[in-house]
Order: structure tokens, then C-alpha cells, then sequence
């Protein structure tokens, strides 16, 4: 469906509303963030404990779960992240960050 | 830096490790991950009681730190997600899901 060396959030947001819409609004928002707390769990075990491998897989399941409830919710990530990072870091609004290291980003 | 329209995984990652990546690799993946957290916390919030400008914000800072973790652990989030995705669902192998409900996707 796509060069396997690049992919758009538009694209995979389609991707996953194409795969899994119907169960995703079925499901609610709610019932949709639990599934993103354990994948984010599982996450966490595997940046101790995991091999490449495992890691790979659990990033790609939160970015999923994570899409999926912007399904949901009515959220372009594509708008969303180019909002808010498109124009470089939203605290100092350069392109490497100069922030104190203190202040959150 | 990129067409406002369309952004894609390689690029944001580029974008998040050209301004962050100084900061994130003192910070280490554990203290990373803490604000990860603390993003996840405040989009929950915001899905509950915030505005479209507000869910926005939430979704794109929640994907920023996922990606900052990505770039301290070494994990490429284009082939993270096309490898688990990019063949259709990694349950029923469809592009439309057909697994059953009960089941994780």
C-alpha cells in the first residue's frame, strides 16, 4: 500500500481507520485507552528487558493504539503534530531546541 | 522543512532528534519515559473534558515523547510500524480487520 521505506501519519492513520474503525467506535474512547495502557506497559518491559526486535514491535502497537483513539476522537495527527512541532520546539520555537533544561521539552 | 499537509514518520523523527536529542540522551530512556507519562495523563484529561485545539496539542506531545524514546533506544518507528502493520492487520493478516472481537486488536 506504500514504499516500505516511508510512510505519512495521513497514511497510517488511514491505514489504521481502514483496519480497524468499526471496532474501534464500537469500542469507545474509553475501552480504546485501556488497550493503550497495556501496550504502553508492555513497552516498558521491553525497553528493559527487550531484544530490537520486541522493542520494534511495541513502539509500532502503542503508535497504533494511539492512532486508533485519535480515530475515535475525530484527531488528524498529521494537523496535530504539524502544529505543534512544525515550526520548530513549541517552548523556544527553534529548530534544536534551546530551552532551559529544567522547563519541560 | 516539510509540505504542512503531509508529514512522515522518518521525518518527524528527524525533526524530534534534531531538536531534542541532545536533552533526551542525558536524560536516558527512564526519566524520558516519566514525561511520556505525564503527556499520556493530560491527553486522558483532554479526552475527557478538553477542546479540538486542546486534543490536538495532547496527541502531538504524547507521539513527540514516544519518538524522543524511540531515538534514545535506537528504534526506527518507520520500520517499527511497517513491519507490524504494513501487511495488514498483525492478527488476521487482512487489511480489514476480521479478527474476532474478544480478541487483542
Amino acid at each position: 500500500m506504500t514504499n516500505s521505506s516511508e510512510i505519512s501519519f495521513r497514511q497510517f492513520q488511514q491505514l489504521i481507520r481502514d483496519m480497524y474503525l468499526e471496532k474501534d467506535m464500537a469500542r469507545g474512547v474509553d475501552g480504546t485507552f485501556m488497550w493503550l495502557m497495556e501496550e504502553i506497559g508492555e513497552l516498558a518491559s521491553c525497553l528493559r528487558n527487550g531484544t530490537h526486535e520486541e522493542r520494534l514491535g511495541e513502539f509500532a502497537d502503542v503508535i497504533a493504539w494511539l492512532t486508533t483513539i485519535a480515530n475515535v476522537a475525530g484527531v488528524d495527527l498529521t494537523e496535530a503534530v504539524m502544529k505543534k512541532y512544525g515550526s520548530g520546539c513549541p517552548g523556544c520555537s527553534q529548530f534544536i531546541c534551546t530551552c532551559d533544561n529544567a522547563e519541560k521539552p
